[in-house]
Parts: structure tokens; C-alpha cells; sequence
């Protein structure tokens, strides 16, 4: 399709499509960071956000569904960016005291990634009259926040740890 | 270095590197997202934040001095992938109704990462007793979540016109 016939719904869609490709990423990552860790609060931390990250594909799906489109990604290089940034500094800082403070501040890069681009779909979602798939995305946000808060309080325990 | 001996303020350091080669991406990118979009609000606020990412800049340099370390850059994954995205949109989008819908989300994605970054490298300041270092990069951290609260604003005004 020329660009020029391109619509909101198909830049919703194209971006439906990268998120479902970040969030199977996010999956795959998870249990990296969770195995990095000696930290035992910070393993259920991440642990929780993987059982979350499996609710937020099916939600995905959902709004594909609702949307009228298969569930498919496409590649995320900003996503990939991250992740990759993140494994590098895992590897930098591994069995260091700042390691912990190192996975906590990848973690919250991937939840800020997550938050820009739910509040986006979510707002083209009210855009396009899709007020299930509204619901859907505000839910997953309002987690993605909740997450990325979680992390800001653990930060400051595991940030006194590594200045010692 | 040995990974085992790097402690908090290693990871500082490596952590405002990787924003000094964020900004002056930004610097490099967001000229062409002015260029991109014929909407006067967009090209103005595109234009603002880049004269912001300027004294962003000078700001890293003067942490750096608090520091006590040289300003430079290492390369930065996660921008080059978010930038490298928005480029891809921004063509995918050229010269459709949806296009200044996809500019607002690519520099709402730019700046979330940014927030996550100078969250980080804030509180860590704050922890290695670099007041001062703090300060500044609390001013950078309001800036640019003023920035994406205003991106947040005109988004919809944007979205009313790719939605027709």
C-alpha cells in the first residue's frame, strides 16, 4: 500500500505488531536476569514480571482479535537495542556489587520502552473507536507502571549495597 | 578492570557515557523530524527540544567534571535502536495522514528513555554523594518529562487528523 493511503489503524496495527515482537523478547530476556541475580527479592521481582509479560501477549492477542487482524510481530530494533544494551552491562558488571543496580536499571529501561509505547496504543485505540482494546491496553500499562515503581523502590536498597 | 572490583561508581560513569552518545544522537535526529512533519507545532517543538538537548549536553559535561572523569561517549544501543525504529516509521508513514501521529510516538519513545536514564543516573548520583551531579541531572529529568507531557498533549490533536 503507497504511504499515502496509510491511516491511524494502520500505524495502530504496525505497532501492535512491534509490541508483540517486544513482548515475546521480554520473555526470552527475563529469565537471563532472573538467573544473573543473587538477590532474592529481586529474582521474585523478575519472575512476577515474567507470569505479567505471558498476560500482556494474551492481551495482544485480544486486541489484535478485536482489531480484525492476525497476531503477528514484526522486528523491534528498539526493543533489541535495549535488550542488548542490557545483556552488554550484565556481562560488564557480572559478580560485581553494582550488578544488581546494573539489572534494575535495564529492567526500568524495558518497562519505560513498555509505557511509551501502551500509553501510544492505548490513546489511538480511543482514537479509533476501539474502546475494548482501549480497556485492554490501559490495563497493561497501569502494570507496566506499577512495575517500573516497584523497581524505582528496590533500586534504592540495591544502590546502597553496590556503593559499599 | 575485573568485573568483581567495579563498584556503583563505575556503573555512573559508564551510564552517563552512554547518555553523552544518546544526546548527540538526539542532536543528529531530531533536525530530520523537523524537517518530516509540515504541522508548525510539531516543527516548533521539535525544533525547542533540540536546543534543549544542547544544554542537556553541557550538563553531562559538567557531571563528568563533578566526576572527575573526561566527557565521552560509548555507543548506546538502546537509542540506535529507538532512533533506527522511528526512521523506519517515519518512511514506512511519509507523506500520510498518520505521519505526524508516528513523529510524536518516536520522540515520546526517545524521551522515555531518556526518563528512565537520568532517573537512574539521578538517584545514583544522590547514593555517591555527588550533590551537585544530582542537581543537574534533575533539572535534565523535569525537562524532559515536561517534554513528553507536551507530546502527550498534541498527540491528540494530531491523531484527530490521522483518524480522518
Amino acid at each position: 500500500m503507497p504511504s499515502k493511503e496509510k491511516n491511524l489503524n494502520d500505524l495502530f496495527l504496525h505497532t501492535l505488531k512491534d509490541m508483540y515482537f517486544a513482548e515475546k523478547q521480554i520473555l526470552k530476556a527475563l529469565p537471563k536476569m532472573e538467573k544473573a541475580t543473587e538477590t532474592d527479592e529481586l529474582k521474585k521481582a523478575f519472575a512476577h514480571h515474567r507470569k505479567q509479560t505471558e498476560i500482556h501477549v494474551d492481551r495482544l492477542e485480544k486486541v489484535f482479535e478485536i482489531a480484525g487482524a492476525r497476531a503477528q510481530g514484526v522486528t523491534c530494533e528498539a526493543i533489541k537495542g535495549i535488550l542488548e544494551e542490557g545483556e552488554e552491562v550484565m556481562g560488564d558488571f557480572a559478580d560485581s556489587a553494582a550488578l544488581d543496580a546494573a539489572l534494575v536499571a535495564a529492567a526500568q529501561a524495558v518497562e519505560h520502552y513498555e509505557i511509551t509505547r501502551y500509553g501510544t496504543l492505548r490513546t489511538w485505540a480511543e482514537q479509533l473507536g476501539l474502546k475494548d482494546a482501549a480497556k485492554l491496553l490501559d490495563q497493561t500499562l497501569a502494570e507496566e507502571k506499577q512495575t517500573d515503581e516497584l523497581l524505582s523502590k528496590m533500586a534504592k536498597a540495591v544502590n546502597q549495597r553496590a556503593a559499599a
